[in-house]
């Protein structure tokens, strides 16, 4: 028992929390395909995972859909789906204000975070992002905590990041965002905050940089995956329970020939079925080195209301193309919010991925070979979970656990 | 090189192999999740197949659909789907006939085999399954090879198994269908065969009794993992080249209170539209102890046509349905055979499973919680082949590789 950790318990978006008096953790290891863990942990070389999974827990959760990094951050800090806490890609199109709106702000948030619930409860959190991106979402009506990002670290200040002196807390400099280290830097600052005693409630939200670049096998991503580990070492040492999981998972998008996979959907419908498309590809982002914004899921809008069903039918038998919903059905099996969907869902197989048309798209930009997300294959994401669970979480972890539960696994869910 | 093994290469279903002179082990371990994988590895009581996954390959593959033992074993024995080798389950509706038909019988198989083609082509062939229902199938047309299972082993005789005292060759009793040494009693026998030179081309095809019972974390689960490696090192001690893969994963489902978790489709259909319905269970089969005849994918037969849209669209936004297809979509997407499908597909969620009607599933017989498969959470399953592939088959296995290329990365694929 540590005196100084809160053990006060808090309740958001109805479920209740009731912390651990030690430092609790949760990292989003972006793009984690379990293959990544697997290969890595197959040649020994992430010893303090292996530990995590052999005395706490080790399985597959469902995450939630489109499997994107915005939708499953917001998921995981608010506990609940995008059919709730309203974040259901970077972009979506605005039909009344005729216009596509990013949604990378908290103001799109609908749902209360855990990390604000756990700051009012007393407990001292801290949020790390790799990207600037996310850090509004992720610190939504945060108080008295620390929220920062590695690409921004040294412009951290006390007034809005409740911190400074980012670089020196940490001992490493503010890391270039396509880089190993924007990811190690995030989980160097969660060892350094925990260990200085700035904070005991941590969320790190990493970034999939390296996943969208290297398969699993790679040194570059084998080397990865060791500095991480050497963290999670670091921070089982000073006492921390920690949750470990993805926002989504990887897979090559590629021809035969290693060629980017894509079908442009937005081409396909005009000219099939003439004008009055617009195709949304919300993984779109500001940075597009990595993926060329094009993902496996894409939102179809359409001018002619009558002809959802037939476009529907016709999209769901083309190749490469594994489901497609409507509105309704769409927003159900998706968890989708409705206002901020469209006339139809469309999926892509694993190794495809879906676009607007030839000319949105940047694939020279692409470092590398296209590895992707965004679809049904990217899905399952890894759960682990450093300490024994306790029966009732034994059992919840047997049904269908969610990406989004690992707070409640990580301070629930411990004996 | 072993001058006695044929290197003769042989084609079959459009698809050419070339086999290595070494003896060539296909396994198909029935139900495997790679959850179990990963869980007995990270205890170290898989040693053998993490050499496996460190000097060859290790990775994620899409099996056949619907997830079912059948359908995926006719799969990796013909390398190509169930749309062109026609076993789609082990039943289905012959709407000529008006009868439903168990397609446990090679008449039904519509592909001819790669062991009958590596037989012809001079391999020494064996085929060893643990229950006798697949035993037929896997040995059509093939000529002057073995073909027994563990369930019959003693019942085995030199002109239609290709062998005799089959327990006297393995050094084990016939075991009990419902036994972890059910499917030990197969690896067993594959070594035996191969150290009496009485094979070098192996199909190896295990039961799923002990997944459908035990999770991953079990010690029965473990142990049963535990004595598989050793078989797989008594055969990579004999020079073969192993590759092994599985039919389908396996997942709880349960509610929260442990109980099963099932949709009566017939049922449901019948209460909201009234008579016309035929609900198939293609997971139905002799062998109920394990899993009821309850799996996450039914086929639905409707006496009016008319309504199929309307039904369709019911069924879709229904808790636990995650995917309802007409013919024509679901032949595409699920690769079905179009004259042994239905006029609605359906599958469910992680956690739950498709019936019939109440009455038509004795769910006392079931030997502790149920655990199940036939949906798309059970679609993806680990492929592990022992040696180091080859650059092109590195590529391929970057793309979307199905476990029915296992035959050919195991001849193929390696360096």
């Amino acid at each position: 028992m540590n005196k100084q950790i809160s053990t006060n318990k808090f309740s958001v978006n109805g479920k209740e929390y009731v912390p651990p008096s030690r430092p609790v953790v949760v990292v989003c290891m972006d793009g984690s395909a379990d293959e990544y863990l697997d290969t890595t942990m197959a040649l020994d070389r992430m010893p303090n995972l292996k530990k995590m999974a052999v005395q706490g827990y080790r399985g597959m959760v469902r995450g939630a859909l489109p499997s994107f990094t915005n939708v499953n951050n917001s998921s995981i800090v608010t506990g609940v789906s995008p059919a709730v806490h309203g974040i259901c890609g970077n972009f979506f199109y605005d039909t009344v204000n005729d216009e596509e709106v990013m949604m990378n702000s908290s103001k799109y948030l609908r749902a209360d975070t855990i990390l604000a619930a756990a700051a009012n409860a007393g407990r001292k959190v801290a949020v790390v992002t790799a990207k600037e991106k996310l850090r509004d979402i992720l610190s939504y009506k945060l108080e008295g905590g620390i929220a920062f990002s590695a690409e921004k670290a040294d412009q951290a200040v006390l007034e809005t990041h409740g911190i400074e002196k980012v670089e020196e807390v940490v001992g490493h400099k503010t890391p270039p965002i396509y880089s190993a280290d924007a990811s190690l830097f995030v989980l160097r600052a969660g060892t350094a905050l925990i260990e200085k005693g700035m904070a005991d409630f941590l969320y790190l939200s990493l970034t999939d940089y390296m996943q969208h670049t290297y398969a699993p096998d790679t040194e570059e991503s084998l080397a990865f995956y060791e500095a991480q580990d050497a963290e999670f070492g670091k921070m089982l040492e000073l006492g921390a329970v920690i949750g470990a999981t993805a926002d989504h998972g990887m897979n090559a998008k590629i021809k035969s020939d290693g060629s980017p996979n894509v079908r442009f959907i937005e081409t396909m419908l005009t000219e099939k079925f003439g004008n009055g498309f617009r195709v949304i590809c919300p993984i779109t982002d500001p940075y597009v080195k990595h993926h060329g914004a094009l993902g496996s899921y894409v939102a179809v809008h359409m001018e002619d209301k009558s002809k959802i069903n037939e476009v529907k039918d016709w999209l769901a038998v083309q190749p490469g193309i594994t489901e497609v919903y409507d509105r309704e059905t769409g927003c159900r099996i998706l968890e989708q919010p409705e206002d901020r969907t469209a006339d139809l869902l469309v999926l892509s197989g694993r190794d495809v991925v879906l676009g607007r048309t030839p000319a949105d798209h940047d694939l020279n930009a692409l470092d590398g070979s296209l590895r992707s997300h965004g679809g049904r294959y990217e899905e399952m994401v890894p759960l682990v979970i450093s300490h024994p669970l306790n029966a009732t979480y034994k059992r919840k972890a047997m049904g269908d656990p969610r990406n989004f539960d690992v707070f409640d696994f990580t301070t629930n869910g411990i004996q």
